[in-house]
């Protein structure tokens, strides 16, 4: 893409001052748009150092209300950062709904050799890198967001030039780095990389954008001129709704699970106790190995989730997991796409996180109660998929545990807590709403369990009618599978 | 109150199970009693290497319910933590209400030799990281938050045979540092640096707890009892509601502002290219000197602020300086300490934050409207100058404008709104509400003025009738203050 580009487009000062003021008074008035059609609006700053990035963000948000964009740098990739999995920090700082984010420097550097403390990668890591960021700028797409990616392109003259000219004024010398020399002296096989990288995102939804950067009028001018046609566009043309896919039956799962497993007490304790301690061994070694363990419990009202999670933490740590219980999302959190709010709460490599409900809310609930339109739900099976292969890919050992009672039993459960009054507090209107909806959720779930039950991040369902049963089958789960992680 | 404590107190394994499980499950059910009341609950470990401060965290945690504790470990001071004032980690994580969270390793070791890079400060920063610690929990304290704080001691002796019986079992070696036999050898100069922390540090309503930690068991026992203790004697005797203080009259100051200053078109152009080009340079400078910069926004509605706001930034790198609009506080932000909002908000080291109305609210509208009882915002000015003095002792320089405007050019400038369909969005009934009590307004205003005009953390006013005359000024005023900072 870049191979074919004539750098030596030139805009005169004349024809500059005439185009430039009104395209930026259009873009100005545009944001206002932005914000009255609650478009989330990303533009990315990709290319050579020197290309003049921070002078084009700067002359890009000069007409702009200052209160409304965000301008998002990455810089060197902090220890911090490099502990999560690379999508990580994006991911928290997605503009929300009538919002302006402008990032300088993206998450497609990832496989660029000055980001990277080893020169190259294995083909298989490259191709989970295309892979998460495709599936990423796709999701975020499909949810509405509008992404614009630029690559400010120059010649390798060009760049030692500017490189030069920096350095001899004492007040920039300071922003010359070896590593840029270093760009500049390998400028060919720079080139390669980037061409790789362009060709590899390159999608008709999200396309990059090739500006010749030679000429900074010239540049400023095109910057402009894209990102308003783009925003306006959008908003002439917001894209339409997919379609419903069309029902089809799938297997039944949970109608065939015997619940009734049971477990003597003498048998309970001394599984527990081994267990719990299995559990303190494993879980010093995921923190000395940096191994990052997600857990999700989903399952009926009133099966048991608390008392499970807290006997599977009973002996961790309490400094390296983290236990995020998910309730309706607030508004805040509406304003973003929906896997946002988990993805900020994924646990940092060598800890654990267990998410007491969670974002398979979206197949479940969202569906059950038409929260969602039935495309989006739809849509969210491989949004899920892609989102656990990226944590995955990164290293991260994710379990999903669907506790399964019968009808009968959650009932009985139902009327304990009535008639107790140290358990009313945990029994709801909502919850009696929900088990007169017990075929559809039974539905859902059959489906989510067809659609989401992976290799890397597969559901195990927890006979959970004996809530010690469930306890000792959680913990057996989990410790075979961090054991088998690290052996 | 170290050195006359006794650390030869032993809980036989009997008593211990005798009175550990009723203590752990008075502490579950005060738990739900903590959430029902909606109490934040900070507790702190601080205390020797090899103390057993993650054993006990670990063991009073076990009766808890894993969805509402939050443990909080700082560990190292990563470089991310170095660019901002020392409390601001602590203040981003504070419980909400209703919350528990336990701190292991608390913001008193910043004096620590361990934690430094030096070993000693200065008396002067050591003051002042004092105020700025006693200031914190006092403001946590007095706006309901339940603070503990237990320190676990041992002996010399005790603590070289448990960093010996780590050392030699392969499972925990890793567990040992130099830093460790560091303290350890050094145990005395430790010890006073630790009475030292202790005493300046004790207050009555924030008391330390010395806890003997050489037996696990009296250890175990202690720390429940505090904790539980504690927590009933909060929820049994709320604290009450501080008592108003007396109205007493404040200089007039806004009454003899004289609005109309006008400049010419040729000067405003002039002198703003100028003052802009001297911001682009400042800011290189804030950045490479590491300086952070805040800059307030109040004023009467309709006075300018978006418009100067945008001038002031408008050559500043965009890299570096970030907005805040403050509009009314969410239910997440109501359920924390008031200033928890824009603490978070606050710069990193090198950039700016600008916010367009802030915590003054406070004490503006919240007071004028009611929203606040009067003693909590009578509070607020002790706490807004507190929280200044942190943000300036850590290096920020604060700048606060009060953009000035009279009534009949507010008028006219409401009228001008309402007539354009292009600036109706930027006119509501709210503002209409805010002229009715333009009085009130411009006396909370004075009483502002008199009680947070500090030298570190100025407020200038800017008379806006002119709002060419407002931007030259309030760009004239900061660019002499940054100039003068880094002299």
């Amino acid at each position: 893409m870049l191979a074919n580009i004539s750098l030596d487009k030139v805009l005169d000062k004349e024809t500059f001052k005439e185009i430039m003021p009104p395209l930026q008074k259009k873009l100005a008035a545009l944001q206002q748009r932005v914000r009255d059609a609650r478009l989330p609006v990303l533009v990315v700053f990709e290319g050579w150092g020197a290309s003049g990035k921070g002078t084009s963000i700067a002359r890009l948000v000069n007409p702009l209300d200052p209160r409304h964009f965000d301008v998002l740098t990455m810089g060197k990739v902090s220890e911090e950062m490099l502990r999560r999995p690379f999508l990580f920090g994006y991911w928290c700082r997605i503009p929300a709904a009538g919002q302006i984010t402008i990032v300088d420097k993206s998450w497609h550097r990832v496989i660029l050799p000055e980001e990277q403390v080893k020169w190259s990668h294995s083909e298989e890591e490259i191709n989970a890198f295309y892979d998460d960021v495709q599936n990423f700028e796709r999701q975020l797409n499909q949810d509405g967001m509008l992404i614009i990616k630029l690559f400010l392109h120059i010649s390798q003259e060009e760049q030692a030039r500017r490189f030069k000219a920096l350095e001899d004024d004492p007040s920039t010398v300071w922003r010359v780095t070896p590593n840029d020399w270093a760009q500049n002296k390998k400028y060919n096989a720079h080139l390669d990389k980037f061409e790789q990288m362009l060709a590899q995102t390159q999608t008709d939804e999200t396309p990059w954008h090739i500006i010749e950067a030679e000429d900074k009028r010239h540049c400023a001018v095109k910057i402009c001129q894209i990102i308003t046609d783009a925003i306006e566009e959008r908003l002439d043309n917001p894209p339409p709704l997919p379609d419903e896919q069309p029902k089809i039956d799938f297997p039944r799962i949970l109608a065939g699970v015997e619940t009734n497993r049971n477990i003597r007490e003498s048998q309970y304790k001394k599984e527990l106790d081994f267990l719990q301690s299995r559990m303190t061994r494993l879980g010093h070694k995921m923190y000395i190995r940096r191994r990052p363990v997600v857990i999700v419990y989903e399952g009926w009202d009133a099966a048991g989730k608390g008392g499970n999670i807290k006997r599977l933490v009973a002996e961790l740590d309490p400094r390296c997991y983290t236990v995020v219980p998910i309730g309706p999302p607030t508004p805040h959190e509406l304003s973003r796409h929906y896997l946002w709010r988990f993805m900020r709460r994924m646990p940092k490599d060598g800890h654990f996180t267990i998410f007491d409900r969670s974002w398979y809310g979206r197949v479940l609930i969202e569906r059950v109660e038409s929260l969602t339109p039935v495309p989006i739900w739809q849509r969210a099976y491989d949004e899920i998929n892609e989102m656990e292969s990226h944590l995955t890919n990164h290293g991260a050992i994710i379990l999903k545990f669907w506790l399964h009672i019968d009808k009968d039993e959650q009932l009985k459960r139902f009327q304990d807590r009535m008639n107790d009054p140290a358990k009313q507090h945990k029994i709801t209107e909502a919850d009696w709403v929900n088990r007169d909806n017990w075929d559809a959720y039974e539905q859902a779930t059959d489906e989510m369990f067809a659609k989401t039950n992976t290799p890397h991040a597969p559901w195990v369902i927890v006979e959970s009618n004996n809530k010690k049963f469930a306890r000792v089958k959680v913990l057996q789960t989990v410790t075979d599978a961090l054991d088998a992680a690290i052996k």
